[in-house]
């Protein structure tokens, strides 16, 4: 497989534009045996008229058996290598509450608990409490201050908060405080490496300051960390790629990875409408465009078989408005499997298709799982279908002479 | 994928044969939507009945959406990973002339360009000169004198020659002396690495007498050289793989990829009666022969689908005489796609077909891509088809207890 730098070197200018569909957990399973898949049981017209005219295959995130979550589902979609690029814990929920993450900052993954006299933790989650609670508890602990650093402390959902420290010389390696069972006190949060000193001091103060002012707050009563990560420094997506690249999702999650690779993150109302008008108005100005539909995931998750083929029929019904757009290169997918049977993500490898005139026309002429199976891509890694969009866009040149 | 390593270890003697045919530019497109590609639309009875006697498959050579060079593309078949094992532009340029580069040379790629009263460079390839003038030119540098090397100077085409330094303690690491654009002076040839001083100091001292003697010879009357690289050290074909191997082509660039890999290099006369004749005559001496036939790259080259068509047919008529020497493995494929519709190499995976009394028979009754797609061989990488053919050919031991 090829990787970023290559890629990057071999980038040969082009007016053409790529854009990128992702319907979340698309990849599903037959609740019957030799039954459709929720994709092979939807009717969708469109998606079949762009896999029949052009290529269609199966693709593999992280690899196989492997189940990946959002983050490195669509970092592999992407064209990095999922398993050497992954975001921190602390990163990922702040990308998950549209935090614009700073190079100075220090995130972590933050949950409410419940100690008992001893101190020693009785319910790692607070018993769940609702995510009101948590918002009034968070506007507490955002009071306390912390000589030399700013603090963020920012509602997530339920028991969840994220936990960001902001200032000069705050370095990862700071051990998670959140013991992962019960019974024992919280861990101190303790430096890992000698340049992380700073920050762990700055993290124990705040849970010390915490611990007091939740006092009586049964069950929220304490708090832990885990997951302290830094903004990675990694190559970006638009100085890789050559590409202009704009996010179109509605989840702040998913904007916040393809910002957290450079990409220009756009908020879109809850509508579909909303999102596909959103597209139209951005489209102009770039050169790739990711857009993300949640609900698949959503209907594979709540186990709703019929409910996933209703959501990516409605999706279909939205696809003459990406043809209309007239891509260069077409490419539809998901980030992973998430099928109903399962009600969960899975490691099953996910159907794309790949729409572009220069493409080796297969045999599809539907879009599903089994006639993805036959395709010209075959079964192929996740961060191969970047440079494959690269290369049908006319945006690579040859290698060697 | 296995390593040169582990495939060296693995050799058992076996007293079996290996014919590799390589059709330059096989793979193609369709010119109609849903037609058929050059290779479908060929009447090919004999490959045909190959590719139903064995297995067929697709390759993809470097990595997806990677449109690989004459040099990576071959480098892949022979079972070396193209993207470690890329040959320098100098080293390729010597190949192309069929110059024997020696252990003690250091080449580079030549161009007369054109400069200006102040010593800009005007026109980077001096009005591409007729290759008869290229010759009479580089006869004239050939007459440099550089105190302790021996010089070659080989014209190549139009403004094209290849420049070897030959002596002792010449090491890689000089900078290209051509700037890539036009305006400014032709660069130093400088050392990037201390134990490349020397080298740098005759390259300078070969340019100062070049510039001299070409005053007055508008619009060649400079030079510029790149690609400095040296004959590569690596792992040589018969040894790694345990055959007696011959590279039977009529370009000296193939000729030239096979003798840089320790296969004996046979010239052989231009017409196609020439090259079967020769592989007959050399066969008996050897355990693997490498046959090149150019044709179907230069039709696709030239965008030409109906003579791309009537090559393939020509070659397949053929193919009984490869058939008659009764080779234990028959792998015929291409080292990459040429479309005729592309009028270029191009990224698209290259059909093959691999026929042996140990093949697990497929569908395919035709060669073709479309049959190729649902073959036994899959969608694989270029270099697992020569341990492919050693296996087939009993020549590869078992892994492991």
């Amino acid at each position: 497989m090829a990787d970023l730098k290559l890629i990057h070197e071999l980038l040969t200018p082009a007016q053409t534009k790529i854009l990128l569909l992702v319907l979340d957990g698309l990849g599903g399973l037959a609740v019957e045996p030799g039954g459709p898949t929720e994709l092979e049981a939807a009717e969708t017209p469109n998606l079949d008229r762009l896999a029949a005219e052009g290529m269609v295959g199966l693709h593999q995130p992280v690899g196989p058996g492997i189940t990946p979550g959002s983050g490195p589902g669509h970092i592999g979609l992407f064209g990095y290598d999922a398993l050497r690029y992954q975001i921190g814990r602390g990163v990922l929920e702040a990308l998950g509450v549209d935090f614009d993450l700073q190079a100075n900052d220090l995130a972590a993954r933050g949950n409410f608990c419940t100690v008992d006299g001893d101190g020693n933790i009785t319910d790692r989650r607070a018993g769940r409490i609702p995510s009101e609670r948590c918002a009034e508890l968070c506007a507490e602990l955002q009071k306390i201050e912390l000589p030399g650093v700013q603090l963020f402390v920012e509602p997530v959902r339920e028991h969840r908060f994220l936990f960001v420290l902001r200032g000069q010389g705050l370095a990862e390696g700071v051990a998670d405080t959140d013991p992962g069972h019960v019974g024992v006190p919280p861990l101190d949060a303790a430096a890992t490496v000698p340049e992380a000193e700073m920050a762990a001091a700055h993290a124990r103060r705040f849970v010390e300051q915490a611990r007091r002012r939740l006092v009586g707050q049964e069950p929220a009563n304490m708090v832990t960390l885990r997951g302290f990560a830094k903004k990675p420094d990694w190559p970006l997506f638009p100085e890789t790629f050559g590409l202009r690249s704009v996010a179109v999702a509605q989840y702040p999650m998913y904007r916040g990875v393809g910002r957290l690779l450079g990409m220009d993150p756009v908020e879109v109302g809850p509508s579909r409408e909303d999102l596909f008008a959103t597209l139209e108005r951005v489209w102009p100005t770039y050169d790739f465009a990711f857009v993300h539909v949640k609900d698949p995931d959503k209907a594979g998750e709540d186990g709703d078989f019929e409910r996933k083929v209703e959501v990516i029929e409605e999706i279909d019904r939205c696809v003459p408005r990406i043809v209309a757009l007239e891509p260069d290169v077409i490419l539809v997918t998901g980030d992973h499997s998430t099928p109903a049977a399962l009600r969960s993500h899975s490691w099953h490898p996910v159907p794309f298709l790949l729409r572009s005139p220069t493409c080796r026309r297969d045999d599809a002429q539907r879009f599903g799982e089994r006639w993805c199976r036959g395709g010209e891509g075959g079964l192929c890694s996740s961060e191969d279908l970047l440079p494959l969009a690269l290369a049908h866009a006319g945006r690579l040149a040859k290698f060697g002479a």
